[in-house]
């Protein structure tokens, strides 16, 4: 008996969709049922648009196939303008907004045929301050953030591809949390226009799927690059990636469920008497962490400047407080970050040495069990400031049973041999 | 007898705001006089927000100095989003548009003591379709654009500060064609949160006003540097600045007004057996015109997915032609474009060689005499490209008595050298 179709990969989907052999319709209508029936508990929603997406589904089924999302069901996180939906950056200052036109991605998502489900639940402004939305994983453990609706909608088989973005960790770090896969593309590589700006030079639109297809399915879609997809099936690549495992310079961080996840990859990647690399980045690397902070902290205090001139008693303490903080970066010690980021930058293909893909982990270890925050972004923080392509993979269990992987990082503009890497790697690596 | 308020600078009226000399109110009031007996000719203005402004003014006159910019009246580009006022973009699909937000920097000027006027015209999306807007130093001739209400309104004594933005020529041009200084940052200097996205890796907000004295003020506001501002006058100067006359790839487009406004500079700045050197570029920077067009048309593409997708009737045939050109361009040719750039970027510090700047033209000639098109940005588009601040002097006039200038260009980073050489060179070269 096939899955149902929720269940189902977009990938899966979308082979069926244009072999006529299943309608746009009963996909969306398998997806609203499967959200009407956990809603409730995930919470994964802001704005659900239930009726519109049955309109469109029926429109499309009507027509010729428009493009590579013909007919798959799409979330978009709450911080990408939609004109049909309101759109709340999560806070609620922004509690009616409506905005007047679609982010790019959304516009080209839509051009490509895929039904927007609605918008799925950011933190505030996709910083740090949690929203409603709960872990499918384990229901009082937190999604991860900011894009904890988008990653807990997929993970719970409510649409099978949600957008996310990236500032610190927002896309790898919910992806691990969920048990997904999440894609953060080179910077750059996608255009940001109607997402709200937090940081010009960290902010990167990024991909969730239940495969490693599936993510690659959806970046094709919008970047028009269309051979980032399909990739030959895995046992037939002939370039088996090089891979290098890395600590990098926050190992310390690392709890028991990453090292043995890291250590479980290890063994695994090792069978059969292969080798493989370790690398340990550059000493510099190790102020990363902290330039990319006050990074974003100098440049939130400028993207946000109109909500904290007019309305800083709706802004949470939590940001308020990252928002001082930013207040205390001076314009000389922000370039000087800036600087510091684009040596680094200029030094970390050779850094990779002969690898082709870095193995490192994605978060300090499995969804924490709270509400209250979105977990640690340490783990992210360098290489969204590297603007590195990076893809998590989720393949281990920690003690407590939630999920844990790790992420494949490639070299600036490497995308499409991260995506292949990564799906050796899941075939390598996932159990089954 | 003192010139009246609305014909003084920027820098001459914050003076006289701190000394309790003049009220905001008077020139708010003394400005807003101007613009009712100038604007049915220049038609500098897509919305006027006098009672507000007034309202303002009573308001800031009431308390205590706010900032750098308390009580100065400013126009802003119609690019920008503004809370209480409407933001069209140029285009007929925005007509009604009422942003929820005002864009970053509106919001940090108003914090700074500003006193917002209104809303300055801009071309369609800031390209290349001209809006009503006239050139106050000739009627019949375009002011330029995209920021031409902008450049029209200070040029016009209407306002004494205004902001523009610089995807390809739009700061430096509208500038040169209405005879004020305009400033270009260094790319990534200025956050661009709330502006209207056309490409990413180009679009530069940038400052108007009537002396270098006054956009250094605007800049240091806006930007909390506030070492940009002031310098010392130039007659004490010690230092006097490295200048290198240089023709660029782009020369054969020059006009006898652009070359005559070059052997002018070098007449007088050779003055008392004085040396000046020139500069001519790696021949790898002849290929930086077409990769910007190419860049531009690519981000612009996508920037506006949404407009094109769904309002391709109210494009103009003029956008219809960049985008339809933009299309074309494929995601690896984009991509050979932004590596082509990046190895621009990292030769050009070298390629000043001893100078500190370079002096070079805005602009193939004054303003045409037409309001048709807004004039060739052939002269601007490398340097955005390269992200290189620029200051744009008024110095000379064409034949036909139109103002003409030249562009001050400095190291990527190197601002306020670029500013301090801009306020040498206007002291040098600009006549009484």
């Amino acid at each position: 008996m096939p899955k149902p179709l929720h269940q189902q990969t977009a990938s899966e989907l979308a082979m069926q969709l244009l072999q006529l052999e299943v309608k746009a319709e009963q996909i969306v209508l398998s997806c609203l049922e499967r959200i009407t029936e956990r809603e409730p508990h995930v919470q994964a929603w802001s704005h659900l648009a239930a009726d519109a997406a049955i309109d469109r589904a029926r429109e499309l089924d009507r027509g010729a196939v428009q493009g590579l999302l013909h007919g798959l069901p799409v979330g978009v996180k709450d911080l990408f303008d939609t004109f049909d939906m309101p759109t709340t950056y999560g806070s609620p200052i922004y509690e009616k907004n409506q905005p007047a036109a679609d982010a790019s991605v959304v516009a080209l998502c839509r051009e490509q045929g895929a039904v927007i489900m609605g918008k799925t639940v950011t933190t505030e402004f996709a910083t740090f301050n949690p929203g409603k939305t709960r872990n499918p994983c384990g229901l009082t453990h937190t999604p991860g953030g900011s894009s904890s609706g988008s990653a807990a909608a997929v993970a719970d088989c409510m649409v099978p591809l949600a957008f996310a973005s990236q500032t610190a960790a927002s896309v790898i770090r919910p992806a691990a949390f969920c048990g997904i896969v999440g894609y953060k593309p080179s910077f750059g590589r996608i255009n940001r226009a109607g997402v709200k700006p937090l940081s010009e030079s960290l902010d990167t639109l990024g991909f969730l799927g239940r495969s490693v297809d599936d993510v690659a399915l959806f970046a094709a879609a919008i970047t028009s690059e269309r051979d980032l997809f399909p990739f030959e099936s895995p046992a037939e690549l002939d370039d088996v990636p090089r891979i290098a495992m890395c600590q990098t310079h926050e190992w310390s961080h690392a709890d028991a469920d990453t090292q043995a996840a890291m250590q479980e990859a290890e063994k695994k990647l090792t069978q059969n008497g292969k080798s493989l690399s370790h690398l340990v980045l550059p000493e510099l690397f190790a102020k990363l962490l902290q330039a990319q902070t006050e990074i974003m902290g100098f440049d939130l205090v400028r993207s946000l400047a109109h909500e904290w001139c007019n309305h800083a008693d709706l802004i949470s303490p939590a940001l308020t407080a990252v928002l001082e903080a930013g207040m205390e970066i001076s314009p000389e010690r922000h370039r000087a970050n800036l600087a510091l980021a684009h040596q680094a930058r200029m030094m970390v293909a050779d850094a990779f040495g002969d690898a082709d893909v870095i193995l490192a982990p994605s978060t300090i270890g499995a969804a924490p069990d709270t509400l209250e925050q979105t977990g640690n972004p340490v783990f992210c923080r360098v290489w969204t400031l590297l603007g590195l392509p990076c893809v998590h993979i989720p393949f281990f269990k920690a003690q407590n049973g939630m999920p844990v992987g790790l992420q494949v990082v490639g070299r600036y503009g490497e995308d499409k041999q991260v995506l292949r890497a990564a799906k050796w790697l899941a075939f390598q690596l996932m159990p089954g």
